[in-house]
């Protein structure tokens, strides 16, 4: 029998989701899934996603590399900052890497009463789906948004993977098919798409451009992040 | 200088949202906001919505004409129901109806900040478009969605406003441009959609499958239904 998969467009929303035994796939695509993704890729040891400033402040002090963003741009005083171009390096080599964002690592809290939390991102879209066909469960794909409304971005990305996940799984909400045709819509045109985003016009900048290019590439990567406890580690696959 | 359009999928979400200045076009298309305009164009004299039965049970302790729907069923003891195709006759002719139902109203009591409040359906889109060009005001589209869930059909009148407002309103956030995409993809075959939405299949009866087919129905009134103080009576158009 086919399995389900839903999709839920904000975190103000996830409450009305039941995510016992399901699969959660968090989804912030500008930035904090993409910078996650590529952070493992770039051989980060491990994410550890924090709510609070002042979590991530502690980590800070007892020496942990750390990112924070809030309103789009980086903090003050932390190191590392939420473009996934700046994660392509040997620095992180080996290392674990604290983040806390906007709106991605309060997704990924507010996701833990799943029987598994994955992170995806457009850079590993294909092994998320995958990983999730191997598991042979139901799926909620949870968009960060923006500050709790819906955002075009995360939502593309979630009609993406109901596409995926077509022959394993039957679209079991009005939200699966609003995103599918969605992502339909605009998969010829995903990069011009999102440059029109409210997130892109807020951070008008060069950066947040070719960070954008980055983030809409499909594939690069070939892992699955996949919370362990209060920390993201390669699945296995 | 154009004004500006914005969507907002649910009333869960309507907190997120500055109303203040602003027109409030609540949408609840199966069936609560079709039901409004149909009685009204038939000779209702005005619309009461109140937010929860013991409220409608007192109105109908005082005689008054009330209609009642929780969970997308009539509420029993209640003598009008959820269907527009009921309120096509001399019986509410010159008399108020008092409504409650699961969405629909709670859309509209939480609504009640902005500048004006309306109601629409697809049985007066334009109606209600050409009112607000009229207004020249900024404008929310409040779906009203399925306790709390985002649905299809409501969606579908959000992006079929905005095709309608192009002209007069910019997209002022992401959801308006996801509605629209969605609203292009789906408008030649809006009652198949609608058919195979999670509310259709909820009630799946004869009964649900002709109310749907009258309430995809577009511009078969010429009225805009508009809040004054707490009753919905007909905006001079």
């Amino acid at each position: 029998m086919k399995k389900k998969i839903e999709v839920c467009l904000s975190p103000e929303l996830i409450g009305l989701y039941d995510l016992e035994g399901k699969i959660v796939v968090v989804v912030d695509i500008l930035r904090a899934t993409s910078v996650m993704v590529t952070a493992l890729a770039n051989g980060a040891s491990e994410i550890i996603p924090v709510a609070t400033l002042e979590e991530a402040q502690a980590f800070l002090d007892q020496g942990f590399l750390c990112a924070a963003e809030r309103g789009g741009a980086p903090v003050e005083g932390f190191p590392l900052d939420n473009s996934p171009l700046n994660y392509m390096n040997d620095s992180i080599l080996g290392k674990p890497i604290v983040i806390t964002t906007t709106n991605g690592t309060l997704a990924i809290t507010k996701s833990t009463a799943a029987d598994q939390v994955l992170v995806g991102a457009f850079l590993n879209i294909q092994s998320v789906a995958d990983y999730i066909v191997s598991q042979d469960k139901d799926v909620i794909v949870h968009c960060a948004g923006w500050k709790g409304k819906v955002n075009m971005e995360d939502t593309l990305f979630a009609g993406n993977m109901v596409e995926l996940l077509t022959a394993s799984h039957d679209l079991a909400c009005d939200t699966a098919h609003m995103a599918l045709k969605y992502y339909q819509s605009a998969k010829d045109n995903l990069f011009e798409t999102v440059k029109n985003s409210a997130h892109a016009k807020r951070l008008n900048k060069l950066n947040i451009i070719k960070d954008i290019e980055f983030c809409v590439s499909h594939n690069v990567y070939d892992l699955v992040p996949k919370l362990e406890g209060k920390k993201l580690v390669l699945a296995n696959i």
